[in-house]
């Protein structure tokens, strides 16, 4: 692992678990330009580490979208084998990864001014895509998803250098409290937790189903949310949550009857584009981590550029 | 099984779910006796089929039921070896059964009448413990529970005649929305969801860890949520949540850092007592359904009767 990068959030090299502050900004953006959302919220931003922006998308794209997400789901043979992965046990299809790239519907979402131009603004740089999937969480069997920090993962396996990328999550259904929302820890992006444990070989297979590496140490947890709290925002669909690369998440399992369902896309600085990976030997495959990405996110055309 | 008593809500003898409307009073008790909590709270007993009592015990009560929960989870050799149910997967303990007969604090919790006067009004007749234990849910890895109706299992297993029975649970710890409180669906006590499938031998055994038989069918599930949506109280530690034996709930997994005890009671009359099991071919033991019950509840000591 040849690095030109410094590597300013070791992660996975040692036997004990370590805090790291934010060597990095939260909001990228110089003060004087006027932000696309209203500015009390780019402070909760800063502040929390997510945001909740409500009625984003109007019914008839929510409808559209769940539509383009339900096929994707119910007949996976027309979509690239590697991008679809299922439920540990039960087998459901739990997420499909690189769904702008599959179909233009997310493509024309992704590129949608509504979230993009948040991102150019927070990030202040072009954009462009590092990864993006339909989540869906079925009724009744929905699994929980752990503590992590999504660019521990990043760093260490897709040798992103900074933390300068942000997570949007196009809500597709109504949530629920109780159906296994995303919860956050306000604050916990300003701490790197750096994780123990070597990244074995194909991490990325198992991972997507249950992760087993880079997951954050009990203490760090119990101290970030000490401090921070939990909060598990449930929007209604056509809201989006955004949230910071280094937010603590994670989600409890979902045995109400109501489905959840989510678009979910992680928009890069085109400044911060991958290096060879941090902690691990092999790179992630192209449909989970994309490094072949020729030019920054085109705005959409004003002609052509309508989702519906 | 040859049974005297009706059986007014079969279960597990058909191979289709079907749905019985109540064939039950909720409040027992007749108008014009003087309810021992605010009329409100009786009507809602009535209309959702559970209830939340805020700070019935004091902190100093809530310490030392803790304490001695705590001894009971730390040092279970104490304890009858059958009543102690452990974790299926971590083998952390789950529960303790029995609290009431196996230590003097609790005893005393059972017949105080903030508890057991409350019993006495809503259930219109003098009352014994059916059953009691410690609930624990550790944190980052409590496991879920399932949608159920308890009346279901103590009908088919433990041979309850008729719907005349209520759990309280006195909560020990403050609860958090995310960290896996108990989840009720609003109005669905006054239908009975008649289960397919057979009782297994000894299913007790593996029922208290993960229940498999008495599960209710998902479009019952569903349709009762639907109607009556899912609420799902946190309150802080030395409140008692009060349900209806047939109120249909469930809870989630517990990934945050919050350990979450309570103590918990079912209360039932003294005229509903044990009959044999109407869907099972052998009780289940004494310490998970009481049958060597002498006489109803006596009330507490004026003199010895304290907590603290």
């Amino acid at each position: 692992m040849q690095q030109v990068h410094e590597d300013r959030y070791t992660t996975r090299l040692s036997t004990r678990p370590e805090q790291i502050a934010r060597r990095d900004s939260v909001v990228h953006a110089k003060g004087g330009t006027n932000p696309p959302i209203d500015p009390s919220l780019v402070r909760d931003f800063e502040r929390d580490g997510f945001i909740v922006l409500e009625d984003v998308f109007s019914p008839k794209e929510v409808a559209r979208m769940r539509g383009t997400a339900n096929e994707m789901r119910d007949y996976p043979d027309s979509l690239a084998d590697e991008t679809v992965i299922s439920e540990r046990d039960s087998g459901a299809v739990r997420s499909v990864f690189a769904i702008h790239r599959q179909t233009s519907d997310f493509d024309v979402v992704a590129r949608d001014p509504r979230l993009a131009d948040v991102a150019r603004y927070i990030l202040d740089d072009e954009v462009y895509i590092h990864q993006s999937r339909l989540n869906y969480k079925p009724a009744f069997k929905g699994k929980e998803f752990y503590w992590h920090s999504d660019f521990e993962t990043w760093h260490a396996e897709d040798g992103m250098p900074d933390m300068r990328a942000l997570s949007m999550s196009v809500m597709l259904t109504d949530n629920h409290p109780q159906a296994g929302p995303v919860m956050f820890v306000p604050g916990s992006h300003e701490t790197f937790i750096s994780c123990v444990g070597e990244t074995p070989e194909d991490n990325y297979k198992s991972s997507l189903k249950r992760q087993e590496t880079g997951i954050p140490d009990a203490d760090s947890i119990a101290q970030l949310v000490d401090e921070g709290g939990i909060v598990a925002p449930a929007p209604k669909a056509g809201s989006v949550v955004i949230f910071d690369c280094n937010t603590l998440h994670a989600s409890n399992g979902n045995i109400t009857p109501f489905e959840r369902m989510n678009a979910f896309f992680v928009f890069n600085a085109w400044s911060n584009r991958l290096k060879a990976p941090f902690a691990a030997n092999s790179e992630r495959p192209e449909h989970i981590a994309h490094r072949r990405v020729e030019a920054p996110l085109a705005p959409l055309s004003k002609v052509t550029g309508r989702l519906s």
